[in-house]
């Protein structure tokens, strides 16, 4: 395979990129050649930055790609940083992967909202996220929506892991920050349901008029405060012997599995 | 504090920790050095092994037992592997917890049988061990049943701590054999419910007509062939997009808050 170097800047390979949507990126030698191993991921495109030194690794990936008709692309290491969005910890090396239910947010915008929309605000443990969206997917959530900017983790390796490859089942919708992407939502007519132990209503009795969004917050701050500005209905879960809080995954569990 | 001896063998040691039963062993001297500076924890008394070699570490134990009041009892390295059940990794050092709630499963058949017990066989995964207590203890179950045979975690310090101190608040029965158990409750009228995407009665369905048992199989080969062969329910937990199970612990939320 010849060495394919990206025609045009790395900016607008981001644009163009972010016009397709339905990518999700993986970085680092082991996240990568993991991925590009699984016969079941449909798989876009590798991406090496110039600055590798030759080594086994590194070959055995691009003999990969050779074999599955994977293009690989070839890249200044800045613009790889910008691809991968983790230049400390790419290692040179990104892989897009074929996502088709990850869509942009404004798609949700465009039909009749879902009667059961699941939002995650901040979940930081890459564990707990798999297990959300293996829930979702396995429950009655219509679609799972999470922002792409800072705070939550990436769909990285990890996180498909821990999702027992439901994540390439579940229709996931990105938006940049979840606050202003529930604003919409709230503007099409969405409940914007936060959970709290000082609410009166219970996540059991609850019933949404049209469409209710159901936020889980950050395992140790719960909802941000941007995102809980934007909420409109507040949801306890009625907890024995005085415990507090439950885990974020299975909080998520018990609202995928609402009847 | 002066050098105690066990006066007696080791076994007679455990015959009458086994009669007390409400305590729970941790070892090896991270966990032992955490629990003894944790307030909350009520400990009973701290194990030594006479092999131990004079070391800041086990003196800052010791210091830490005195202040707080707690028995230190030295033995022999043999003997302090009894204690621990975990000579290879108990680095001479076994701490007993206090657990008012934890009890032989025997004291479950004394009484009316609860109306939902939730059991776990061969649970491997302190986190998902911790994450399931946690659930149980907040949600709708009475008695958590476990084996202390072979194939089970202990509750080791990594499971009281994915079950954010709700271990101490939930009340634990714990059997030999979880077979065996499971068989003397069927006999005292229990149903005994273990969960199959074959079974045509789904989990959200079934109405236990006295007590329910809620049999947690493995992560990985679900419940054991022993349990099996005594189970008289089974339950099915309806999932969509075609995803074939769920994370053990998330099954074990469902479950729990079960109306």
């Amino acid at each position: 395979m010849s060495k394919n170097r990206y025609q045009g800047d790395s900016d607008s390979y981001l644009a163009k990129k972010s016009q397709l949507a339905s990518l999700i990126t993986v970085y680092g030698r082991n996240p990568v050649f993991e991925a590009l191993n699984d016969r079941s991921m449909s798989i876009a495109k590798l991406h090496l930055a110039d600055s590798n030194r030759p080594s086994k690794a590194v070959q055995e990936m691009i003999d990969i790609a050779e074999r599955r008709g994977i293009e690989v692309l070839y890249h200044e290491r800045k613009a790889l940083s910008r691809i991968s969005k983790n230049g400390k910890q790419d290692q040179g090396v990104a892989l897009d992967i074929q996502c088709p239910l990850y869509r942009s947010a404004n798609e949700l915008l465009k039909k009749e909202l879902p009667a059961r929309i699941l939002a995650v605000d901040g979940i930081t443990n890459p564990q707990n996220l798999g297990m959300i969206i293996r829930s979702a997917c396995a429950g009655n959530i219509d679609a799972l929506l999470l922002s792409t900017g800072k705070g939550n983790v990436t769909l990285s390796p990890l996180v498909i892991k821990a999702s027992a490859g439901t994540l390439f089942k579940m229709p996931i919708y990105h938006c940049h920050n979840l606050a202003e992407g529930l604003t919409e939502l709230k503007q099409h007519g969405a409940d914007i349901c936060t959970l709290s132990s000082y609410a009166k209503t219970t996540l059991f009795d609850y019933r949404p008029a049209k469409s209710a969004v159901y936020v889980l917050g950050n395992e140790t701050e719960g909802v941000s405060k941007s995102v809980e500005a934007v909420a409109t209905v507040g949801l306890n879960i009625p907890m024995n012997r005085g415990v507090e809080s439950l885990n974020v995954a299975v909080t998520g569990a018990l609202i995928a599995f609402l009847p």
